[in-house]
């Protein structure tokens, strides 16, 4: 079984309501950072605008946003980004008649023919996984050669030696084009290359160490000394962990901060929306998101991710949003979004990406 | 690295206090049933009393139970299980003094030199498991050849059909020495087998099936025609599943109901008090337990089982327990019980039994 | 605001349909314990069988079940129960069109005029809960005059002072109709009761009592030396607890056994499906139930009880189910089983309970 | 029962090695942002540094942190606050021989004469709670009068009807003296007060508006339109709600921006640095601090603040740090940082909240 992009099933624009359809309505920002009233907010599915009689799609979306048209393009702006005078889409139906058309169905019929890919409501630790596993090593393996494959990560694969390899694996396999995390994943995860340990226990023996719990400080006191990651890598001789094999293959890391931090380390972007931008400009390119152990970054990404993609060659693809997570509640929170929108893994991150590092190691 | 059993250092009975203590006092049972004021309750350690001047091993011991001195032996029974006039060990001190001496430290040297199967508090979904997993695959080699390997599971792992399978490699393997499970784990299992579905769906692509919500009563119902579940593997030609390979393998399946059940199966014994037997008679053999997925079972198991056993040739060992469940609250409940006493591993049960048949199946 | 019960509006049984339909086909159980092949299983909503021409409810039903006819009456009866030669319904259609008609529907248009009824799915931490207290509050005052109200309990809310006032409180309001619950719950409130701790410790102060883990079956052995729990009561003069306020009050306390159980105290049904058949005579004439902090006991009373309860004035309405679980996961699996049917309410059972205990303690 | 601040025993600085202990070695910051090699990093307790002879206390600690010498006081600073040259204490001692004498038994002789505010590990949704609930009482009456109370909140209280007149009411009575929150509860608050919804459903029946998913946004752009939280309150005639009561009393509101976040609302601090700042402003003042429901801000909260506060007369006061949450695993996460530290309350938000409201009514 190999992986098949979905057939994207446009709208049918020759519909008589939806030729007979006004233009949308377009209104200007009373003010930088403020929509007009009965602005038209953003989903994550597929939408299209009828701008001077011709139905645009929007492609670069996000949800929860305005539609800017710059009298070329539809740009998905968050509100923080609307500057006095944008001409904003203004309405709230959907189905066209005020020139607003979602269209959250367009891949629903090749969804029936593959309907393992189907996301179902209210999975729990006793849904059965094992195919979801099989489509996924079976997607990875496509979107490595035809799509980009953004990693969300919490800290906790960073704490075991067997999960750092198989994200190492993975990486190195070409399976990782950009790595989205915090501080934290990338602080333990340094700890453990140049120190051995994380919060100061032994990667794989798990004891402690005496004053280990200088270890992380150190790691990033160290690294700040040397100015950058790759300057810490490179005069420390580290050999070894996820964002060494990150630097190695120059996947993109975008590291983003939060108040929970210390340090941080350098190249943290600790400006929220800033962090914001960055995720942004990855999760723009994804057509395949997976997301472990972090509530806060992976609903973060969530929010910027829409369900669709539009590749170069003008193809509309589904994004896959995977959120592998041992709290039900974390998992199922972003997975109500909608169908084709997330699935949800229930289990411990290192189990989850030690059975990907096997899976995929040849 | 392979397991070698940790040596147990006896207490050292020609110590002054232990040579001049009294032996200890046995008081007959005022009732059926009822133990005598004072009586003595049992750890999970190994326990040794003084008898006619000597100090005696109450070697098939569990916690929570009464000492009896039939003239011969000590028995550790149950309070429902005293008869009355039968000679029960009274006192609540632990250091010899009254003729008990509880020992819970016989196996902390060797523990320091073999650190790694120390039991730690607190574990989470961020401790790191890889040694855990690599400690257990050496005990288990182990124990199929010199223990006895004891599974508690609940019905999670019969849900996916990789986890089936997985289990099915142990089981042919030799791992599995006994099956302590519920009317659900084997009902699913057997619904799986007969009808290829879970709660109604397939097993491998969740797809569910016309009707599917009577899969489970139908397997019920078509195995109490046939009058136990052997004959019913034999009529209806089941070649595959966990409870089919435990049958293939004449490894003993115990499996006791709860008020939570349909059918139930035939052979479930819907007594507690002779459920509990069923187990103990299994849990007093065991050298290695582990129970999976079951709030339960597990606590009923672990409330069964001491952390020592007395081997033919007199040599006493530990046992080790295993709770795996994506639960701390379960998984840390039982841990609580003392060190050398369980070890939790906390994930989805899919993925560690997975991992398990990865690692002995060859 | 005050509770009215909703109406509930039965199929249009002279809709052709229905006029037409053959009645439904009776067949002989092939032996004991065995139902015939394509026997109907009841479920949760009311269900109508063509008999003779005339369309039957049957009355006293429960989920999982098979409906035997014995030339009178219907009767819902579990596979365990059926004998050889019982006339069982045959066929797994729902819509009449076999004589087998499930309507799941009758309290719909009641339902919308009264919406705050309707049960929700996905409930979690969340969600909003104060409008679910205000109606319980007052469909507990309703059904304190005019139903039979039915708690099923985990040991949870006998560790805590104020709790146990709460439900103390409750039982002598009369909001307590029978209580379902397992031995821990009995023991811990009884060794509270009795000795003033909770599994050792002072269950207001917390503080560990010496040998205070002997407390739990200290209790337990002095109730068999007593030989119930009403003489332990009465022998040691206890005056306060949730045992005691039932006792005192008359309340049926059906305590069911399980495998993980020490003693049992005196009472307690430790065969399973005689648990289950005193069970069912509590809430085959339960109003309301209530489950809190047990998911071995709240899924059990879930198996055994319908949507709906036909009075003795034949009117027919709906059975209100609450789960109170800390545990999403607990909480949400019985509410899976579809609408009008369980209400979850996420949180500590601890301070639901003294919320109830302080509104209705006027 | 009424609250006493238990006495503080200051170390025995008569104690010869004390006496016989060398200064503190100081040594400059390599550069900014950068400690030097061997630095000592702060902990929760308080930390006494001998400097010219004398043992001086750094007043304002909070952990992992470095200690500064300015020639007069000892700063506490975070690594990203060093500048090149700072004199950073150096040693990794903690028993004085080095000059340093970190002092984590301060107040246990007072906790033993006080014992319920000990604090507990392990807890559970099965811990009795009554106790810590009338403590808590005692304890803000108290510190209304004589501390600072800092609360920390995450967006579950302000979804609820009951929860959010509770919280109005602890601070119209003077029991919240900062807040401390992200985006989404000043969001979710304010749509409450604005439109009478949370996320679209109704505060008190949870119906759903048409449109509803508009609301959170509406609110973020009506209140950007006005400029700030305090002109949109005024402007929109705001008249409830936890933010509104807050301006009113002339709570300060810190609100800290995430990459999670929608919008965001005007005066939230995006920066997380800056937030940081701006949250040890009010916890370097707390005596009592209460985080719920958001495990981000908790950690946050918890890192910063350390066990103890020097009160303007000089006294050394415990500070309490109660953290609830329904999740045992964040309640536990920081409880974890020591005795006398964090004492964890397993419950939902909207109960807890609501029992305080009333409890602190009178």
């Amino acid at each position: 079984m190999s992986f098949q992009i979905p057939a994207y099933v446009a709208p049918n624009f020759s519909d008589e309501a939806l030729r007979a359809a006004p233009d949308a309505v377009l209104t200007p920002a009373p003010a930088d950072f403020v929509a007009p009233e009965e602005y038209h907010a953003t989903s994550i599915y597929p939408e299209y605008f009828k701008i001077d009689g011709h139905w645009m799609l929007a492609e670069q979306s996000r949800m929860d946003c305005v539609v800017i048209y710059d009298g070329e393009d539809l740009l998905v702006k968050e509100f923080r980004n609307i500057k006095r005078g944008d001409k904003v889409v203004v309405g709230r139906t959907e189905d066209g008649s005020e020139g607003i058309l979602v269209h959250p169905c367009g891949f629903s019929d090749s969804v029936d023919t593959h309907e393992s890919f189907a996301f179902r409501q209210s999975r729990s630790c006793e849904t059965a996984f094992s195919i979801d596993y099989d489509l996924l090593y079976e997607l990875l393996r496509h979107d490595r050669e035809h799509g980009h494959i953004v990693w969300v990560l919490g800290p906790a694969c960073s704490f075991d030696a067997d999960s750092r390899r198989a994200f190492t694996t993975l990486v190195e396999r070409g399976y990782v084009s950009a790595l989205l995390a915090g501080n934290a994943l990338a602080t333990h995860d340094l700890e453990g290359s140049y120190l051995n340990t994380a919060l100061g226990q032994d990667i794989y023996t798990q004891k402690g160490y005496p004053n280990g719990h200088y270890n992380h400080l150190d790691t990033i006191n160290r690294a700040r000394l040397h100015g950058s990651i790759e300057r810490f890598i490179e005069a420390e001789g580290i050999d070894n962990g996820i964002i060494h094999a990150c630097v190695q293959k120059s996947v993109p890391i975008i590291l983003t901060g939060s108040i929970r931090d210390d340090g941080p380390l350098p190249g943290v972007l600790y400006d929220a929306y800033e962090g914001q931008e960055a995720m942004r400009a990855q999760l723009s390119r994804a057509t395949t998101v997976i997301a472990m152990a972090t509530a806060l970054h992976t609903i973060a990404a969530g929010n910027i991710t829409p369900t669709f993609r539009v590749l170069p060659d003008g193809i509309v693809r589904p994004v896959y949003f995977y959120i592998v997570d041992i709290s039900e509640f974390t998992a199922n929170k972003l997975a109500d979004r909608g169908s084709l929108s997330a699935k949800s893994i229930i289990t411990n991150a290192q189990d989850f990406i030690v059975h990907l590092g096997k899976a995929l190691e040849a």
